[in-house]
Parts: structure tokens; sequence; C-alpha cells
């Protein structure tokens, strides 16, 4: 039996060190592959690079793991990688991460970790998303790696429904001050932004975004911002069908033929 | 009673004449404040701008109408709109379009013009997104402005539930073909990347992203692919929480206190 393909990216770039973690956790569960961004994407949701052109380099081979990197957001990498890079090849886990920073709630969609993930289930290949609860350049993933290599081999083992993929979230905390994992849902919130207003040398105006998550639903105990606010690593199932479908029937006044 | 306060955004830029036309569409319902990228924005998704400056400026003021232009995305367009422009004035209506091409089936994940809609749904705002089959500079949106008013008209006088946004689509039809309306749900379908490699002048591969639909349901007739396959124009409401909630019960497995 030949070894799981894993491809692993991430949108924090070539020299995150949440990406070493990811490959640190992964390396012994299959070949591993690594494309990634040539620099930081955060932020960039399901960006595509449809206006300039795309790149592709083999920067280091190490330990056997080929290492590429790209002028192109997260989504490109999954592209470039089924397509050029193992030239539809059938990747058997699609790994991402681990960002620094959280994915909860609604940033997933902002999240270019996440939307590598998803952007690989649209094949129904099997896909984790890894984020960590510290945006520091110099986060400690030593815990983050424990819970990865555990998810990553159970979903090995047990594969997961086609077209879905995982968002996992991992509280800031040392590894035996967190009390294990629950399965969530995505917290109802939305990202209020500040909107920071500045002044440049020559009198323009300009603005950073500067927000918050609002939490819109505090007392649920069933979703992701519970169980990260309660020690938990956070796992949701993730899918990309969009359509509100108790919204259909509603609707039915706009609808004639 | 005060007229509607309906913003107006984009992914194809200011200049687009799918914006021209959406303006057309809306102007008569209530107060137009219109900010768009400076250019394309196509294919972005849910990317905001975090890197650069983000800078907006007031270029015309056209029939009482306030253009304004920004550096950043179609979502950064609408935070721009929420706290810079409007100050946090209740936004009526959120209107994004007319797109230049279809945002039909998955394409609503790569799309800016769907993102800058599903933003403004977090908060709460009704919204639209518009899109015309027809990925041409002139393509004729007249038939569009046609469904749109119909839309955007019985949309304020009935609401949309909170946290739901519409995705329209509408074929490329002249307006005695199209047959009428449908409400549709997402097309379960990805884009297949042929991945175009070409060589620059100095010897350099470089790829295009140059792929097609595949509709992994052809035999649905519920679907806003078949709806525009069949002459009519596809509505489908769209929400933002992307939990599987079908999958949960089957990740069991991987919990634990």
């Amino acid at each position: 039996m030949s070894l799981p393909l894993i491809l692993i990216t991430n949108d924090d770039g070539f020299e995150a060190s949440g990406l070493a973690a990811l490959v640190d956790a992964a390396k012994n569960f299959g070949e591993v592959v690594v494309i990634t961004p040539d620099g930081s994407r955060s932020g960039m949701g399901h960006a595509i690079t449809m206006h300039i052109p795309l790149r592709i380099q083999l920067y280091k081979t190490e330990n056997g793991i080929e290492y590429y990197r790209t002028n192109g957001t997260s989504v490109d990498c999954v592209k470039l990688g089924q397509r050029v890079v193992l030239r539809n090849r059938k990747i058997d886990l699609l790994l991402s991460g681990i960002n620094h920073g959280s994915n909860s709630s609604v940033s997933i969609i902002y999240s270019g970790t996440m939307a590598a993930a998803i952007e690989a289930s649209f094949e129904g290949t099997p896909a984790i998303g890894f984020s960590l609860l510290d945006y520091s350049h110099k986060a400690d993933f030593s815990a983050a790696v424990v819970f990865a290599k555990q998810i990553i081999q159970k979903v090995l083992q047990n594969g997961l429904p086609k077209h879905i993929c995982l968002n996992v979230n991992i509280p800031k905390l040392p590894l035996n001050e967190i009390k294990g994992i629950k399965i969530t849902r995505q917290t109802l919130g939305y990202w209020y932004e500040d909107l920071e207003e500045h002044i440049d040398p020559f009198g323009g105006k300009y603005y950073w975004l500067a927000g918050h998550l609002e939490n819109l639903e505090k007392e649920a105990t069933d979703t992701c911002e519970w169980a990260l606010q309660n020690g938990y690593v956070a796992v949701t199932p993730v899918h990309f069908d969009m359509t509100s479908h108790q919204t259909i029937d509603k609707l039915k006044y706009l609808e004639y033929d």
C-alpha cells in the first residue's frame, strides 16, 4: 500500500513558523509536498490570481520533502498543486496552516488558510485548516502540533464525508491546560471595523482596518467561540454550499414564469 | 418617511458599464451612494486590505449621487461605506454589480461581487449581488436592468430574512426570451483548472488559470445552473454559516474531554 499523499499550504507564506509546525505534525503520515505563497496572503479569502502571470518555484528539498513557493494566493497553491506539481495524482489530504491567528466564527470567510481547505474540498479531497489563536510571529506551536497529529491520524483513518473540510482552531494555552476537542458550529458573528484614520506626510487621509469580532450568540455552548473560550480545540465541519435552504420557500414571492 | 439609503458597489471597478446599469436600476428607489474599487477586483473573493493603507476619494457627483473609489477590494468598499462615508447611518439595501460574468454555482466563493453582498449581510443589511452571464466589457445590460428593478422593488417592500443576501444571475438573452425568475439553490460544482503553461522571453514558465465549471448535478432542476440554462433569472438566497450541520454528529469520534 502506498503512503497517503499530503499537500500542505498556508496563507502566512513560506517562512512562517506555523508552516514548519504543520510539516512537523504531518511528515510521518505520508508523502508530503509543500506549496505556499512567497509571502503573507492573510485576509485574502478565496482570492485567485487572474491578472498577472502565476509562477511557481521549487526552492528547497529537505528530509525528502519538496517545498515550492508561488506569487499566487493560497487557493492558487491548491490549484498549482493539483495540476502542475502533482499532475492530477490523487491527493489524500490537504492541510493548511498552522495559521498565526484565529479563524473561528466569521473569520473563516476572510481566511486564506481556510480558503485553501475549501478549495480542495470542491474536488472531494479531505482537507483540514489549522489555526492557533496567537498572531505572533514567534507563537508557540507545540500544543497545536500535538492536536494536529491526533486529528490528522484520525481523519486519515476515518476519512471525511465528501466535499467537507475541517476548520480546526486551537486555543493559546499550554498543552496541559487544553481540555480536549469539541465538534462545534460556526459562531454567528461579524468583524466590526473601527477603520483607524491616519494622515500621511503629504496631508492625505488613509485608513487601516482595525476591528474586533462581535459574537452575536454569546450564550450558545455549541459554538467554536464557546469551545475556544473554555479551553477546547474547536473543530467545525465546513461545506461550500452557501444556499440558505430554509429561505427558499420564503422568497417564492419573487418567482414567476 | 425618508428615502431608503442604498449603497452600491461592484468588483469590476468604477468604470464598468455594469455599475452604470445598476445605478440606473436603483436610482429611483432611494438615496444612492456609490463606492467601488478603482479597477477590477474580479476573483478576489472576500479579500480585505490589511498590508497597505486604504484610501478613498470622492471622484464625482452626478444627478445627486456621490461616487467614491478606493484602492481596496469590494469588501473594503462595504466597510468604508459603513464607517467612513456613511458614518454608521443605517443602510437599507446594499447592491453589488452588475457583474460582467456569471456568479452561479461555486463561482460565488471567488466572487468579489457576492463578497460585498455577504459582507453587508454580516450586520443584517439586506443585500443583493447581480451578475449577467456575459464577460464582455460591452455586454448589453438592458434586460438585466429590467429584472434588477423588479427585484430591488420587491426586496425593499418585503425585506429579507436577517443575515440573508441574494445571488441574482441573469442569462445572456434578450428581454423577450427570458422566461421569468426562479428561486434556486447553489449548484454543486467546481472550477476545473487547466492551468495554461506559457514561456516568457527569458525562458521562465508561467501559468494562467483557464478553467471550466464542472456541474456535479446536471440532472437537478432546482439549481441556479438549471434555471440559467433554461432561460430564467436565478435567485439564490445566501447565508454565511459555512457549518455542515449534518456532519457534526458524524465527527463525534474526534471529540473528547
